[in-house]
């Protein structure tokens, strides 16, 4: 059993927060690297999609999780904000590019970072919040509260 | 067999547009109520979403369908551009709230706003465009050269 002071020492060194334009020197796209494909990007490359997804202010928003002992990020997701017509000119929340490093499995770092996504879209007065993911995932998401409604279709380009 | 004529009558009747603000006075809410829950939107609040969403340029569209016999707004659908760290900064296009009239089936309109659409998304730089639908319209979108490859999760706030 975990003792308390452990536990606490764990939820020290697992916060988690904003993206951060120094997080591409902590493996922040080796991270995504395991997610899909993402080759090397460069530091001009990655300072000019960071200050875009900075001018949406709370429209778009990128967390991560740094361990601190290690200076390493080792999760993060996404989430914008849809504004629609419909809803009586509602709000949606999309949660995109989930990842927790494979070395840092099994300390629930994946339901911190939906929290806080989630936690986030309701704060910017989203009526729902979606997300796709594939079907092996489906009982995580359900943990963190989501349930299973339509199917995604994608039409690739390249 | 349609007539060469009517046929052309009927490309001239049926063109896909953007969104123009004169088209909340041609049924362009009460069209969406036909896709999900819309109270009416007051003038104002349909102003200040149109030139929100206009502020996006090409990274938010909403495009229309008017019967010009009628004056009516008989199909719709939009696409906004998300934008990534993974695939090298890539870019998605997600499509949103596609609606045909139920007076207006069997003419194919909602294959060409879905053609309108995935261009758009493909002009924008995007790698690929999806979309989250009922069981129900998948192969209707399989028609449109989309492909079934994950599942939506959905957590409501109200």
């Amino acid at each position: 059993m975990q003792s308390k002071e452990s536990s606490l020492n764990q939820e020290e060194s697992f916060r988690v927060r904003k993206l951060e334009i120094s997080d591409k020197g902590k493996g922040f796209i080796e991270l995504l690297q395991q997610l899909t494909v993402c080759d090397s990007v460069s530091d001009k490359e990655f300072e000019g999609r960071f200050q875009e997804l900075s001018s949406y202010g709370g429209d778009h928003l990128v967390c991560v999780i740094e361990d601190n002992r290690s200076g390493k990020i080792v999760a993060t997701g996404s989430v914008f904000i849809e504004k629609k017509f419909i809803r009586n000119c509602g709000k949606v929340g999309h949660i995109e590019d989930v990842v927790v490093d494979s070395n840092a499995r099994g300390m629930q770092l994946g339901k911190k970072i939906i929290g806080f996504l989630t936690d986030h879209a309701r704060s910017m007065g989203c009526y729902k919040v979606i997300l796709d993911c594939s079907t092996d995932n489906k009982v995580f998401y359900e943990k963190c509260g989501f349930k299973q409604k339509e199917i995604q279709m994608v039409k690739y380009f390249t």
